[in-house]
């Protein structure tokens, strides 16, 4: 069990959040596919915190390609960004290494790593270590791109507020793949930032659903046991923190439903079997069938909040209260958007290895 | 991308629901763990159909320890169970071949295959797959109940109606080890088999969700990216056939709520710390926090119906009608448990062995 | 670690030397490949021991498709070959299990195992555990040859005797996928005969050197770091129980040479770059150069000999002397060609999937 | 396949000759190892070239801790240790990539990356990636020596001349902890290096064999199929440039004597099993037997001379001459102990993750 993910392609994410840099290594990406730097500077830009609705440390994120891409192309060889972490004010997490904040990785961190781990900030667990992963998103998003295969995510629910459902869903995709807070209706969108910020004013901090299509996929990816698209999928996108749930197609939905409704009845289309619905998002058996795929998970409310909690003094053996006192993002969820389009299109280029 | 699953304890499936023999083979365990003819063919026969309420094909499921048991105990070496086919009426499905039956993986399976797979009655996507899987499951049940960890998995939802939620973890996880139709209220039991007879009589199937259980876990199980014990058990569970959904603690409930009502404060219980909620489901930071770790899995409507549906003719290349003759299960909700706590238990062992 | 090779194709060996039944798993074949059980028993034939040059225990290794296949073709789902154990003279080996064969791995089998495993007869570590390798290595072999490739193996030494060099290796490899005793030479061959039966007399035993040669090979396969195409092949290999030594084109003698004798001038031939020389066997860099491929096996000689040996008991804690009673084969080295053969070919073929 | 090597820790390479900074990620070390950055530092010292005998490119080799350390100690996570690249003249090699330098990776990397890969000075198949390598590795060893196992390794051939062999292991090992030139005996060690330097001087290169020794191991270490001790390491030693061979215990020389003679007999020792003499490097069945672990690599002569050769032009389709100019070591075996220390070390690290 470790940092690595994927078979044919890898994913290794190293760094914490008040070392020096942090990094990503991708292996095994074939040579030639085209690496773009104001692509990744588009995709860390999209996971940058803006404005009141998100903590106001600065990140602007420069980054370094330290190997694997030569005059715009990868090589073949490992891949590597560097990421340097800046604008730390280490005081403000001091405190907090005795007095685990809740529903954060500070306990578990701490049991699992024997109190050896540097889990200031959050360390290897923060939010931070999606930087490198969203630049790394926009090499992935890029390649599967030149195959005809488009992602994209918008916020389907935040703050208890839903955004319109997919319509056409190429006109969709290629709008959010600009916005920067990712909704499909502007109205619900200017609703959930204000949402936001009376729960940042409350010193409180609130959740949502994004929800992820896929559009131009082959039919045949995946496999049955065990390496199906969705557990594929899932494994990879519970790894964004505050995830908890993930589902596709109807998911949760589809269990209240009887056979007759929730299966999706086959029919030729320009030469083509598509299905009439698409309740089972795109996937039978495990295995895309070339309809879109539809994925959504669940982000609880952020975990750092102002107001005072109960939690323990781990060296002293007492209950203890305390205040996080720090900036904090009182909403994660569109910032998580570049995260999970990263991990989605690698997830889907590591399955396309096995099909050429 | 294959049929094996599992780092240090690895899990392979084989077989094909026509074939002559389906099986598994389960490397890495450690020599010495009892092995008990009796608690494999216990889950056998909770994962077999019973009465009205499943298909009506008879799966006695003698089963056969090929290598890896030795006078009760395994030796440490591979580990194969085979399980002979059986009382297999071929003609019900033959004529299926060309028109591929909605929400299976009929279709995606001839794509992916090439139209080599022997995909009668579903082959290698069988459901009938989960027989090896239970059997090794109460391997893995066993190896926890030895470390004093216990797993079970009631029908939280079925047909639109739901069980009681669970109380006394100790007591209910011990009445469902036996409980045929693991429900924890046996009138709302009765409700949902008269639901699922009611659908059957229509022709139809319905859905459910499955919640499962796991008491006694030590603190410190899992890693931050990517082996997060969430994406470690969603990757199995959706092997599942029919699971469209994984969610832990509140799941998907969570994304509605404020920070401040989703955190579990911690506080010092007998030596112990403990969280005085478990919204997060005992997992913090994708590692387990000693709470009673909680999922549910969002299981569709059997994809089988009697109904008439619409389908294409792959060989013809036109749109059909199809009428699925065999028998089917209308709920495979109830039997779906055993495979369930199977992959949850093998999960929760494969990751115990990178804690000793 | 576990019992498990390979990484896109992966290949699983289950079943102890004294159990019901041995077998393999290989998962990840693409659909379509041929399965032609001649081609397999043919495999088990040349395994197979001969006359009163090998143990006279009789093998007839009939062997059982239990999955993956479909007339004739692999399906693309696991493919499961069963072999039964028969004729097995329980008692010869009862009084071994406390007083470990020296060189054997019986004593190492005992601690890894803590005395749980089944090591009668070797158990799990057995030489039979090669009979569903070869019979897989058909099946390797015959997909390989679909594309042009051909495999190889010949006793260029045994019991000190040399065969003579390959020549025309098109013709040498057709010869020796017929030949019982795998030499190029007959008269060698007679000469090695004489000396295995001469060592069999004197109830001892022999060694040799097994050399492979692949035509064929695509240039381009393999990575610098760390699946070179020496590390894979190296890995598999030493699984064959006596090999002691790898190496590659001239191997050894290299490292005696300087570099203006070892390095193999290029030079274009019919369009295709070709190396004068092939000194490095077909890789450079960890990669292959498209010259064929050359490598050696040590092979030492069989561990069980019927002169007394010095051992311990391991339950009484005394030093004891063991006389090794069954049949056994002076030497491993004519038959050990088949697993050679086998592993090698899987090897390939794993790479081959990452190029198309 | 792919740049990553390991099972419960991995071990990552990432970097070109010729790009800013070569690197490595370790995942899956336990929190707490030390970190002693002298010991870093002097593994780097120890694998630099030196004076006449070496390039004369100088490596000062300064490193940087990126993660995954904290106060000297592991903390659990990542560890990335980057290594700038400085003082290179491209303009040596930039003539070299149209005419691939016999028996170096241009020409298969040329192939295997479609022409995208920046083979400058090797790049990523460079010799430089051992520096990274190299660094790690003092961590490898320094884990080893907390559970009292000491790995070390001498020139045992180089040039044709043969080092003494190993007498009393503790003191040979300590000895060669320090030794720039590792050999044992001095005068042999002179001599060698005379003869290193007249190679040079005649514009050729020279091999050797380095002998690797692992004391204080447990039994019980490795698997029968596939992951024998012998495998994984041959897996590993493959990597390091110019490896053509890899022996344990006496290897190819066991293939040439009888069972009596080559049987190492067991007896009783203070209470431990032993064996009498140790034929087979302290490996059974592929499993670690407690004995001094032997083993040995052949080291083809450096590739690059200064000698004209024989060589094609790639883009001009003809044959042609090349003359390598720039600096290049003559003998790179004494260098190459440092790669071949942290390999070996890293997978017996490897190996012990299994059994704690």
């Amino acid at each position: 069990m470790n940092n690595i993910f994927g078979r044919n392609i890898t994913l290794t994410l190293f760094g914490e959040s008040h070392g020096p840099e942090i990094g990503c290594v991708v292996d095994g990406l074939r040579p030639g596919l085209p690496v773009d730097e104001g692509a990744i500077a588009h995709q860390l830009d999209l996971r940058r915190p803006r404005g009141n609705i998100a903590t106001a440390r600065v990140e602007p994120d420069p980054f370094r390609i330290v190997s694997g891409v030569r005059q715009g192309r990868t090589t073949g060889t490992p891949l590597c960004i560097l990421i340097p972490n800046r604008d730390v004010k280490i005081e403000d997490y001091v405190n907090l290494s005795d007095t685990p904040r809740p529903s954060h990785a500070d306990y578990t961190g701490w049991v699992k790593y024997r109190g050896c781990a540097d889990l200031r900030g959050g360390g290897h667990f923060s939010g931070r270590l999606t930087a490198p992963l969203s630049a790394a998103g926009a090499i992935f998003l890029a390649a599967l791109a030149e195959r005809g295969i488009r992602v994209g995510t918008h916020m389907t629910r935040c703050a208890g507020i839903a955004d319109r459902s997919f319509g056409d869903l190429t006109v969709d995709l290629a709008y959010l793949d600009n916005a920067a807070f990712p909704v499909l209706d502007a109205a619900r969108g200017q609703a959930m930032q204000s949402a936001i910020l009376q729960a940042a004013q409350a010193g409180d901090s609130v959740g949502g659903v994004l929800e992820t299509v896929i559009i131009g996929l082959p039919a045949g990816l995946g496999d049955p046991w065990f390496d199906t698209v969705e557990g594929l999928l899932s494994h990879a996108l519970f790894s964004i923190p505050a995830v908890k749930g993930v589902e596709f197609g109807d998911g949760f939905a589809l269990a209240e439903l009887r056979g007759s409704a929730a299966n999706d009845p086959f029919r030729w289309q320009n030469g083509q079997v598509v299905t009439e619905t698409n309740h089972n998002g795109g996937i039978n058996g495990g295995i895309t069938n070339g309809m879109p795929l539809i994925l959504r998970t669940a982000i609880k409310p952020t975990a750092s909040i102002a107001l005072p909690q109960k939690t323990v003094n781990l060296a002293a053996g007492t209950d203890a209260e305390i205040r996080i006192a720090g900036r904090h993002d009182p909403c994660i969820v569109p910032r998580a958007r570049a995260a999970q389009d990263a991990l989605t299109a690698f997830v889907i280029l590591d399955l396309l290895c096995n099909t050429i």
